[in-house]
């Protein structure tokens, strides 16, 4: 069965997209732990992040890097953070947080209570300093 | 001032290595989160991340893919997860964490206490996994 963020892929099911390629894909996180809390994902379903081909895997950072940057931009923070732990859906996925405090780098931390018009607008807003 | 990470790659202060090549090196964390807590950085010092060039953290990526295999053979855990943070010292480095509990991959938690013996058989046996 295709894993939910390939179903966001495919456009069946909707996101705050923050930037896409050929092959990978960035969208906000719905269940946010900081403001502007981004996901970015290979377009190509592969469970593990470490079972990804290399090209896939650095090509993977390096789209990650130009969203990394764009958050920079669009929301204050100390700098953007990267997290993977993996086991929350089976599709590789590396979190991008713009964080204020270390101690936001934890996905088990409560998560911020943000209205799909927020997410909408702080979508919005990255998305203009995309390159 | 060279960074504590540019003084290891010199050879100036030791480490428990775990795989080098050219432009990277992983060694263990000496403040470990986790057993198997293991620092990857690109040998040149950079302190942000997403400062570095494209192929540099593109190449990061592949060289910790690397070294998260070795860590999945030896190291019991559900899966090897990945941190940034950075703020910690001013050279990039990525955190590879096999974890048992998502709550684990916090730079916050208390550290393990291990000795330096226990550190250096940790390593060793790390080692003896890297391809």
């Amino acid at each position: 069965m295709a894993s939910i963020f390939s179903k966001i892929v495919a456009g069946e099911i909707p996101c705050h997209k923050i930037a896409e390629s050929e092959d990978y894909l960035a969208f906000l996180d719905i269940n946010p732990i900081v403001k502007g809390h981004t996901l970015v994902i290979p377009k190509m379903e592969t469970d593990y992040i470490f079972d990804l081909e290399d090209d896939v895997i650095g090509g993977l950072m390096v789209f990650a890097k130009k969203v990394a940057k764009a958050l920079d931009q669009a929301i204050p923070s100390k700098r953007v953070g990267v997290m993977v732990v993996g086991t929350e859906v089976p599709h590789a996925h590396v979190h991008l947080l713009p964080f204020q405090r270390e101690s936001d780098i934890n996905i088990t931390k409560p998560k911020m209570a943000l209205s799909q018009a927020d997410l909408a607008e702080i979508a919005a807003n990255i998305r203009s300093f995309v390159d």
